[in-house]
């Protein structure tokens, strides 16, 4: 093998699996490696040292798996300042562009490490050179001119690394299952939000409209009263239909204290929608009294800013409802750098949306009733998603029975 | 079209899509019909009397188009004695045997009409000449000479009709949605099921190990020690993993109090089948009180019978578990046929085994995370399964509660 | 019971199961019937007709019961003009307006019998006198002063009948299972995609990007080539993750003809959205010759229309996704009105809004492994709906084999 | 912490996953360790060795600790010989007895080690002191007297370890999606079993009537003629509907070829179990010409040996079924332990039978349109399997035309 460089490592690399990996990417690509250093962490809190170098019969190889090594937290022993590009047009890449993950990315510029500011994952970096700033940047905001990181020289990724004493949260990590004992995990999910909230922690829900289907809302507005919830992303079916259910008490027409078709109750929806246009927004049909219960209700009077994202099978939509799904998406970035938690809760659309742009060190919960949307979530990148596979209609009940505990 | 017969039909035949499934089944099957009387019912409480030409090219496809219609409730006009067969062998049918459905079934035998005993779909119909009695057979129950009914001749089906009342239960009929309102639902079979242990009901449980993985243990022996439970029928995996909770805290080696892995849990669901077998049997376990309480426990102290049918993953088994599968057939058979309600939970398997034994006016109840045990149960033949996607873990707490109040 | 009013239903109402559904309706809605006329037709190819007297305890009652009623193709005797009423602003719906079905209806206006334009479920009909025009009308496009039709006065709906003969294609009728032969279910949707169009037939698709990641593409791609889709509706990721595989051959970055990780492939979106962005849209890369194959190429060079509906999980997106939910969805309508047959594959979003603007005269195929997805699709509405529980990876190329035979 | 004890791990122990595991159990377990030595592998080819101290704050709580690192390969510097204790009765396990993992584990005895024969999971090892053999045992087959293996000492498992060179097959390990090329997976399996087979290896087949329904039987039956099966799995229902679709056309009653339900077809099952019963066998049926292609005509002119396992939902059943469970299970044991292949399609029950009983090294494949099924599987222990999201119907016949190529 012709083509070698050294990289180090350092931290609790064994035990987060992150040497496994490193050495399954090298074998995986074809390469080959030697440790020239290895100092093991002797004891449970003591960091471990690796320098390796690695071998592959071509260049371009070399590259390929130094870049998934780059992704692992593996860095060259002497770092050089970042390679900097500028974007020849408005959303145009530039060839060679460093393609970020979600974990926290410090960048190397003017010999200072500085840190990424609002990772998230599949983006660019843009460095602003007089401020000393440098920014996680999606596509779809690059501008001509923007000073684009270039390869992974200079770049450094902090991988997450597993906590030194058993966490209450950590009783799943990353597992999917449905023979799990539900009440227990519900009371552990319960535990760690009032740890949370105790600690000023901040709580996002993204939820679709089976919860108000399942007749979980006033649940989830205990909860949201009660002052566990930070934001609320959502679309438009899960705000009509709240309100279609606080105004009529159906879902989709069917009433749900009985479970029965309401007689011309598939009209419902069409009169929530259009008491609150006649409002002018939801805030508004609040104040006004129109709206008096419910998820958005609860929303509104307790300061909880929510988000509703437009979809292709909206009807209406509510003024709320941001229908550019570019301007919907900036707006939910606002929200979501500042999280500590997020509940997914019935919505494979937004939790891969939500999931997208959160960084993997947010605690997130995807509770789904079909176990494929966890992993799906997963296979799009977050990692750190624990699922839970239940029902909207008895989870959040329980949930909310023992937040109130 | 050069062959016709004659049939009738009887009863709230429209309001129960019976002449639509009649007029289907005809045009499916490339025949023709002439009506040629038809008395409606004029009012809600009367019955209709429909008189049909059916026509077909050929005698066979006549024949075919009859056989349908024949389980739908058609009958000719006059009706003949039912046409015996003996049987030549054991277990060997007799090529044209009436098959049965799961409706109940008269037949007319020396010019009497007689009602068919133990009435299961697929099966065969025996006549005991001196007794005047007609019994309906599984194909492994059959004996050389037994007299089987051939034909749809002489026998009469009477498939299920609308009621005319709305009952509390019918809210559902045959649907299953992950989207119903989940605490309306399980309120509402909980009235259904107080409902009829007041008229003296009996009701039967299907259950699978999910119930005890997640946790819903406890919550199902406190139904049965509240007397709503007649008779259980589940597999060695269920019992034991009860049993290994009662005696260890853990289910599969999981601590279901805390969620995590318990050390050695691994052998305990071995450690609990041994208790059991040097106890002797479940009952003598629970009388030396080695089992101290769960789902299996209150079965024994309430004197509910338990069908335990063995299956080629069980470990052990207990030596309660009947290992061969045609001996437990027999034992389930004995309790269905006088059951009102069976609620099926997370268990497939031993679902559609009870699915398959089920008269069709019993109330079936199918309760699984995964919508599709529900339809393949449907598809089965069990029609008359009203489907709940839900959790075994957040569904029986609930029902408790509700059963409860 | 003091309120009643006579209804007329005409057609085949038997065997479309149309009359079960009028007496269940007024039965569960607590009412009561006479019917005083009734002419059945005798033979299969006769219509049948029925004047029923419902009555109820209660006008609103009554009133709701002849709702549901007329949904079914209900109509009073003598049928008076519509009643109209304006909108007082902007997509705010007058209080009582008649919600459409998605079956052909028509108005009674000026006297004459006007059939709705652009039929759709759960919106309203505009009126238009001058021009003798009746236009059905999502809210979103009902502006101030638009003449909307109010209760069901003068509406007359045309609830689909059961073909007299068996067509090769009713072998399904909306059922869903995954036990289904599939070669042959793939085989006769091929038969009769080809009999549509030798009749000159319209064929649209709605498609995720499962489509590509399970190596479906090519064999899309060539039944496009070979003319049999008039129109693609999908998002931004089928047509990426297209246009990465014939630049790339990755998919998300998976080698798809090797079924392994590409080194940097995570990147590959990015610049195949980036090459596009460059390019000014999807055709103008397919000019420049910067595309060479796959589906979008093939939509360009036939000329098959496609629209790229955004959602807020999108990366990028391609210039020629419309952002615009509310706008993606008016272009969708432009091509729906026109089709014969809708195929679905692997796309939940896409294929409820497609399902909620489609006639029910429109055959509609919905293949997606998840049986979950077509329930969810036929509880929204779409009751045509064909369930096919398979995987696009498999279906694909198969029913392009049988097309091509 | 106050007690600690010494053990050693050896070989490619961090890239596979080993070291991190360990000190992962160490740490959720509430201990603290030491590293003593540690020699790292230089090179890919190299084994590392590694010796560590293990500290805990009790006595059971180290038992317990050390007990999990054993079953990842950890050994004590020392290695006394196993401790033994004899049964006390049949089936009743002693206290503390060894539980086995499915991995190669060794003995120590008398001073030497001695491999443990026909090692599955959750057994006892019984050591037959005069022949100095080890045998992996199901607590169903524990005699009296039995000489049972307690505690780890004196035992060692080694657990896969990641193989140093890129097999074709390694291209998924243990990832189950439904996002997966869908074609190239199937030609990567058709490629494994044809170096397989090359090799002079074993391929069993478990099989669930899907199959069947799924129409691809015939598919299946030329994979078993082309010699590439050894054994088959299955159920009275495979066999049963094979052969029914074999002598009627039907599957359930269903016509596969058309896609119609065959008039009379319901009755077809029970006539097809009838003329095996009246030949006796399945073997004899084939012999008198009764039964002249299919699955089960393919294993009897092949010599492919198959075990049916009776199940409690049987019709019939068939007289080649195994009625009784133990030794359905015992008969499926004979034929396992010499496996390198396994591919489970469409059944859980015994995909799950099998799983239990394999060792970790035989290449595991389960196809199931379910994904939960997979996870499943893995929840039970066997880890090595590795999911297919497809339809047994579209799946086989790519299959078999991958084998033909």
């Amino acid at each position: 093998m012709d083509y070698s460089r050294e990289i180090e490592l350092k931290g609790h690399i064994i035990d987060s699996g992150i040497m496994t990996k490193v050495f399954d990417a090298i074998m995986d690509m074809g390469g080959s490696f030697e440790i020239t250093v290895f100092d093991i962490g002797k004891k449970k809190q003591d960091e471990s040292y690796a320098r390796i170098l690695v071998s592959a019969d071509e260049e371009t190889q070399l590259t390929e798996i130094l870049s998934v090594l780059h992704r692992l937290g593996a860095r060259p022993p002497v770092i050089e300042d970042v390679t900097l590009a500028a974007a020849e047009a408005d959303r145009v890449v530039p060839q060679g562009f460093y393609s970020t993950t979600n974990h926290p990315t410090m960048v190397k510029y003017g010999g200072e490490w500085i840190r990424v500011e609002a990772i998230e994952m599949d983006c660019l970096i843009v460095v602003v050179p007089g401020d000393m700033r440098a920014i996680c940047t999606p596509m779809s905001k690059l501008k001509v001119g923007d000073c684009v990181v270039m390869g992974d020289a200079g770049v450094r990724v902090e991988p997450p690394q597993r906590p030194r004493k058993v966490s209450t949260f950590e009783f799943m990590h990353g597992t999917v299952s449905s023979e799990r004992p539900s009440e227990t995990v519900i009371r552990q999910i319960a535990e760690e939000m009032r740890c949370l909230k105790d600690r000023g922690g901040k709580i996002g829900i993204v939820g679709g409209p089976a919860i108000i289907h399942t007749r979980a809302a006033p649940a989830l507005a205990q909860i949201i009263r009660e002052g566990y919830v930070d934001v609320l992303f959502a679309g438009n079916a899960l705000a009509t239909h709240d309100i279609e259910y606080n105004l009529f008490g159906t879902s989709l027409g069917m009433n749900l204290d009985s479970g029965t078709l309401a007689a011309g109750g598939h009209k419902n929806h069409i009169y929530a929608i259009s008491e609150v246009i006649r409002a002018g927004s939801i805030r508004n049909a609040v104040d006004k009294g129109v709206i008096k219960k419910g998820i958005m209700y609860e929303c509104i009077k307790n300061d909880v800013p929510f988000v509703l994202a437009g979809s292709i099978r909206d009807d209406g939509p509510l003024p709320d409802v941001i229908t550019d799904v570019m301007e919907a998406q900036d707006r939910m970035r606002e929200y979501l750098q500042d999280l500590d938690m997020v509940i997914m809760i019935g919505t494979l659309l937004h939790s891969v949306a939500v999931g997208n742009c959160l960084p993997s060190y947010v605690k997130t919960i995807c509770v789904d009733i079909n176990p494929a949307s966890v992993t799906k979530l997963m296979d799009r990148g977050t990692m750190q998603a624990i699922g839970v596979v239940s029902d909207a209609g008895t989870f959040l009940p329980m949930l909310a029975k023992y937040l109130g505990e």
